[in-house]
């Protein structure tokens, strides 16, 4: 902003604001370093100007002249006019002709730009200053009437539609009229005296709908233009492009005005695109096309086809058409030097606009180029090589989000695909398989060899094991953050959720999606990453990662502080993990151990048991298993931490509800059925999300936690023996809301320690820790860090609990409070910094307060987000912990928020 | 403690700590300002002493001292056993007597006491002192053997049973023993040799139990005593007891060691315990009883029928037994003077325990005597116009939630019952009628003029009307904070909730408790203060309220500075709410509105529609309903404000659940059931506290808030023309999370006010205010507040999501909890000060910094509870609301809040 103020200080009169900025020539008022006032557009226009490159001259008028005229009910400054006659004035003294002369006319393009390129706008608006007698100056200056009519048709048609606001439809037919008359089928074949015909057609169009003719003072014209551009700000279509990627409104738009070259002046002229490298590779190779005799509208028209710039490129493309190094070798060699230049200058890989007139280049835009993720790799490790940015810079410039496409297998773009429903891209990657309906089906399918698909209503824990089996998870309820798009995330199945398109009729064995219907046992394909659900097998392909991948992610641990763990359960979970290079597991969910066949037999027979006594006998028979669990798990991640987090969710939830299924369960356990229904009926709960369970399980039954805690003693005791490692297990208390909970729950924890320290002869270190994930608990915490010897914020819970907000049934409305502006993001995705922010900030400050060393850590979904991980740098977090498939996200996104607080 | 300092240096060297006060004489120590050190009977003991009273000698040992032994493994300072050396020569040099001396023993007693009466710990000990040699000089002393060996035996069984820790059934056999063997009944028959004969046998008991002798010694007699009563102070009957009342461990017990005086001495002795007013009525009249020849315990005892001390009493109680004022006139005089005296000096009612020795009056006791609210009323009030106390100590005396008493029919005492089962005294008072399984049943039951029980196994919105209809409530499961519980307390219908010893039977028309069948249509009653349920019709009285209880609540008003307003929607509560001094609604839940037969319909209609179109439609059959509610509302509150809440529960709460019911629904609203089930389903959560409800209905069907503000508006005019009132309707927004919900919400409603405003020609004020019940809304009650004009904390809400916490289920462990020592109280009936309590401060503090002038109230359970109201009134909220039934008991509490705060 201090830049800005400066600026609009060289070159008008003190006091008076600037806001008009012209470039060309040898005076360029702006700059690359003022997209704000004058849009990307405008600023890198002057800027290239500024380093001396070939850009036709124009001004800029700002976006602040966009914020006044919605502020004062669509009106200019009262300066704007005079600053803008002289703007053109600029362009007059530098291009030599004038606007609206009859004989020498100055003709302008007249475009919007924001400080980020934004669909919905007005675009573009060519040829603006023709009118029926300048087109003639035009066409004797030119010597080319037909070029002049062609233009000035051009014109109308594109004003009428985004100026005057007509259908563009009503012009085709006017055109395709001429065209039946004289038996033509292209443009080309058109002469001069059928375009006159068309413009005097098209004026009598305009008149007929407006009332009023089309506007023939070039000055109106412009002034059109420019409104158009101010008032395309406010579109429906740009607001919602501005909600959905978090622009906000009052930044506004820019309008640059600009001297017109003409590529399509005949064979000597030409327009074109161009990459400085490969977009799609990253490789640091020139990548364009461009099409002679053509203006830049043609070559995204589609109708001819466009023709590579460089030998090489049309050599890999297989075409005839000749390259423009080969047909216009002296303008390609002004144009690879300008290539050059923009990636020395901006340090960048560049997408370039240009035209060619009469031999001559034009530069007409130049921009960041976008570009694949794995292009994007690599272009940041050969320009950090190149020495042209900086390793921190390399490493800044990959967008941590965006590696999910590279850990992922992914469709096979060529391939042909019947999309028969859509739903939330709940958990990247693609998979298909033969359809099955419930857990036990998709397991028994899947230990035949079957690939399966498993396509349920929504999910619980007790379909781990056959989500663990399918190779993708199908849900007709839930959002992103519902149990399947979370389970399936954590381990790295692609999940579409949510997808209400569909029915499914589980004991018919079908489902029904977009008029089709699908068997059990007929084959679907789901594409997480885009929420897409195929009739059929389509073909993916497994992304390979590539060197540069390494290396980058090599920089970014060099310059990260948090650490980056895993949340991860199972054995392959935990490999997974280790190798994506997560330091440790941050969250360990034990019942997902006891969903197994023969554990889940146990586990019942404890919940349904009516006394201490029959509870431990059960919990006795789960102890080895739960002890052979951890001991697998600390030999997996031997040397790094491992957070356990004890017993969490209501017993319920291991309860079937079905009468039939509470029979099969008494039958199993040998206990009476009535008892066990009394048991379930007596387990319901109206919000079992804030019912008996965490915790509250450890205070009505120390025996579970007392089994638990036992079983990961042992097993740290038993791994250090055999592999000579020390073996460190943090144990984790959930749901805490006050200090009691845990100072009575840690001393019987440490019973145990004690206990097993004494019957082994084995003395070892553990930590008892507590998740953070009740506002009580963070508002207290000062009192309960005196007891807990680590913190990790969950914060699923805690944005749960601080919103009021189920995370299972907010699906239903967060489409409202998206669509109606009151929430940017889903909060269970992006962590709600000013809410629940505040409190994890309250939770370390006074956590940190009363015990200085404080390990902290955050193991909720937003461990794997990169604007999360952010936060959690700010507020001073140790390490976040996210599932296995994000911890290379996270690894990145860490090094980012390093070096964002590094530069601020 | 400043005090206490002071007292401490008088009477002993600087530095070293004082542990023994002495009282008794011309010389004591302490007074009733030390009750923190001496305990209550050791502090008033030297009180009485020091205003002149006749109390034998003695001397205390302090809490201190029992905090010392805690402190240090069992053991006493140092310089305890010099000080209870000199205690115990400060009494033989009064008295006379020396302790242990065999011609002229000293016999003392050692009693217990705290801070506060608190039974479960050791009691007494009389008679300390006598051994087999010192029962002879007591023998000689007094010229009475049988006198002296039935005190000693009497000591030896007190002493074996407190101090020794022996069953006291073995001294019970052996004096049953002696009367068998003497062919008597009675003790008075038993002759010195008798006596003698029982002590030998009791010494034999004693040592055979314990292997050693009964001590001889007088000092080892003192110490161990003093022991038992430290010991007793971590008995488990005392820590349930401290647990139960709030009392903190830390207090400690002192021990009060007083010379004997004996009222079993003869004719010319007695002992008695008396009331300064009549406990029951409050009357000021001398209350009390006693006994010629006879030691304390056997007041206690029941074995002789006690006499009363005044003539008054006699003839009132009819009975023929001489009065104290007609047996010992004199000692009758001194006694009355003593109470005169007591009242003056305490400016209290007094429990005091004399006893008579040879004609002199002895005092042995006195505290502040326990009576009944009635009684406490009139007391206090009759007091103050004596000029005893000020209007504002006759405010503080009663406790607020003792009013409770007052304002519910209660069962008569003297009836007969026969309880069946117990619940939790859910809502106070006491109703009969016969037993109705459904609300539809208690409905149209009631409609024929009977008299009903609502039973269910637990109640939910659905459930209103039959809970109306009913006279009592009575559910099988939840809390004192269930939806049966809050409704009932709300509407002042008395309920036993959660009573699990109740099995229903709703089809089969019966429930079964205590092995009884209750069939419908059978009467039971219900005591809602007590939690019990019983068969039959037990009698009811309807309590009248004084003047006296006029007089204090106009006290009370005139000294609080919160406001109490009602939670309140029917016209029936409103105008209950008034007549109990509510300044208006401070909650109209409107939801409540809609499950009237005929509204209800419409509900559904608009919650089934599919379209904005179809919902509108079915709104607009509803809206001049609840105008017609507003309308009455109003007028009947004319002149106060009214707080209403927009509709606020998930949808899914007007639609029932079984298919049957549904289809019903579908054919009451004329659609398809497949339809009304699919809606139904698409409705159903998993946590619905935590779901689409409140301000997210709003969001996403602005319809229905629409039609409620202008329903709101429209009646505001109405009535405003009818009867020229003002009125100024303040509609709240429930669960605001974010400021932006609040934003789009009041604009829609300032739309809606607009419209009406313009359509009526009437210009009116409202006001629009926001709930705060989320963690979140009080993070960020700053912007909330720029925009709310008011604030409402919903503190049950507020409670559960702080804290995690179901208010529906955390029955199922609540009471670990309060077991296990981890809460103290139900967080849902007081506040938690410490978690919900700091994010009310932030809001107050936050909204308040943005907006001065901020209204500021509580509307949850919270706002009629005396301890959450005294929070509110440090927070600084402007008024507390609550059901109609508690607006009293929150005047009173906002007064005593009001002065507690004056004096701090």
């Amino acid at each position: 902003m201090a830049a800005t103020k400066a600026a609009k200080g060289t070159s008008k009169a003190r006091g008076a604001t600037q806001w008009v900025y012209v470039f060309g020539g040898d005076k360029s008022e702006g700059g690359s370093g003022l997209k704000n006032l004058l849009g990307g557009k405008g600023a890198n226009l002057a800027e290239m100007s500024n380093i001396g490159l070939p850009v036709p001259p124009g001004f800029t008028v700002t976006t602040e002249v966009c914020t006044h005229y919605y502020a004062s009910g669509n009106t200019y400054p009262a300066e704007l006019a005079a600053q803008v006659m002289a703007g053109v004035a600029h362009i007059e003294a530098i291009v030599g002709a004038k606007f609206g002369d009859p004989r020498n006319p100055l003709l302008v393009s007249v475009r919007s730009g924001a400080r980020v390129s934004m669909p919905g706008m007005m675009d573009t608006v060519l040829n603006l200053g023709l009118n029926d007698l300048t087109v003639e100056g035009l066409a004797a200056k030119g010597g080319d009437a037909r070029f002049a009519y062609d233009s000035y048709r051009r014109f109308i048609q594109m004003y009428a539609d985004v100026v005057l606001g007509m259908e563009h439809g009503v012009f085709e037919d006017v055109l395709e009229h001429r065209k039946a008359d004289k038996g033509v089928e292209g443009d080309t074949e058109l002469g001069a005296e059928d375009w006159k015909w068309v413009v005097a057609a098209y004026k009598e169009k305009v008149e007929e709908e407006l009332g009023r003719p089309f506007p023939q003072d070039p000055a109106e014209q412009l002034w059109g233009a420019v409104g158009a551009v101010f008032k395309s700000w406010m579109n429906q279509r740009a607001i919602t492009y501005r909600r959905l990627h978090d622009i906000p409104e009052a930044w506004g738009t820019a309008v640059t005005v600009q001297a017109m070259v003409f590529g399509n002046m005949g064979e000597d002229c030409a327009t074109g695109v161009a990459f400085t490298r490969d977009p799609s590779t990253g490789e640091n190779a020139f990548y364009g096309e461009y099409l002679i005799n053509a203006q830049g509208e043609d070559v995204v028209a589609g109708i001819r086809t466009p023709q590579s710039i460089t030998i090489a490129g049309r050599k890999r493309s297989g075409s005839t058409l000749p390259s423009m190094e080969e047909s216009m070798p002296a303008v390609y060699a002004e144009l690879a030097r300008v290539r050059l230049v923009l990636e020395k200058h901006y340090r960048e890989m560049e997408d370039i606009e240009f035209t060619v007139q009469r031999g001559k280049l034009y530069m007409l835009q130049t921009r960041t180029g976008k570009r694949t993720t794995a292009a994007a790799l690599k272009i940041a490790v050969d320009m950090a090589r190149e020495g042209l940015i900086t390793q921190d810079e390399a490493v800044l410039r990959i967008d941590p989000a965006a590696l999910d496409q590279l850990l992922h297998p992914t469709l096979d773009p060529k391939a042909k695909k019947q999309v028969i429903a859509r739903g939330l891209p709940a958990s990247p990657g693609a998979a298909s398989g033969i359809v099955a309906f419930s857990a036990d089906e998709a397991e028994s399918l899947a230990e035949k060899g079957q690939a399966v698909i498993l396509v349920r209503n929504e999910t619980s824990p007790e379909d781990i094991h056959g989500m663990h089996a399918a190779k993708g998870i199908l849900t007709t309820r839930g959002g992103m953050t519902s149990h399947a798009a979370v389970v399936a995330r954590g381990m790295g199945r692609p999940c579409v959720s949510g997808s209400g398109e569909i029915r499914v009729d589980e004991k018919g064995g079908f489902l029904t999606a977009g008029g089709v219907t699908v068997k059990r046992g007929e084959t679907i394909t789901i594409d997480g990453s885009k929420g897409e659900v195929m009739l059929g097998t389509v073909p993916t392909v497994q992304p390979e990662l590539s060197g540069d991948f390494a290396t980058l992610m090599g920089w970014a641990d060099g310059v990260r502080r948090l650490g980056v763990r895993a949340n991860a359960e199972t054995p392959l979970d935990a490999a997974t993990a280790r190798r994506f290079g997560a330091e440790g597991i941050g969250l360990c969910r034990t019942e997902h151990m006891f969903f197994d066949e023969g554990r889940i037999v146990a586990m019942r027979e404890m919940i349904v048991a009516d006394s201490e006594k029959g509870r431990r006998t059960a919990l006795a028979k789960i102890l080895p298993m739960q002890r052979a669990d951890f001991v697998e798990l600390f030999k997996i991640m031997r040397g790094q931490p491992v957070t356990i987090r004890l017993l969490d969710p209501p017993l319920h939830e291991f309860l079937p509800h079905s009468d039939k299924d509470l029979a099969e369960v008494a039958k199993a356990i040998g206990a009476d059925v009535e008892t066990v229904r009394r048991r379930s009926h007596a387990l319901r709960e109206s919000n079992p999300m804030l019912g008996h369970r965490g915790c509250r399980l450890g205070i009505s039954y120390p025996e579970i936690y007392e089994m638990q805690a036992r079983a990961i003693f042992e097993a740290a005791v038993e791994v250090s023996r055999e592999t000579g490692d020390t073996v460190e297990p943090e144990v984790m208390i959930p749901l805490i809301a006050t200090r009691k909970e845990l100072d009575i729950l840690k001393s019987a924890i440490d019973g145990v320690a004690e206990e097993v320290s004494k019957a082994t002869g084995v003395t070892f270190k553990y930590l008892v820790g507590t998740m953070i994930e009740l506002p009580r608990a963070a508002l207290r915490a000062k009192e309960i860090a005196e007891t807990a010897e680590f913190f990790s914020f969950g914060t699923n819970d805690l944005t749960q609990t601080t919103y009021g907000l189920s995370r299972d049934d907010a699906s239903s409305f967060l489409g409202d409070y998206q669509r109606r502006g009151v929430l940017e993001r889903d909060p269970f995705q992006t962590l709600d910094t000013e809410g629940v922010g505040e409190l994890i900030r309250i939770a370390v400050e006074r956590g940190r307060g009363s015990r200085p060393g404080l390990k902290l850590g955050i193991c909720g979904e937003h461990g794997g987000d990169p604007a999360s991980i952010a936060f959690c740098e700010e507020a001073g977090l140790d390490y976040v912990s996210c599932s296995p498939y994000r911890v290379p996200i996270a690894r990145l996104a860490a090094a980012h928020a390093a070096l964002g607080k590094k530069s601020s």
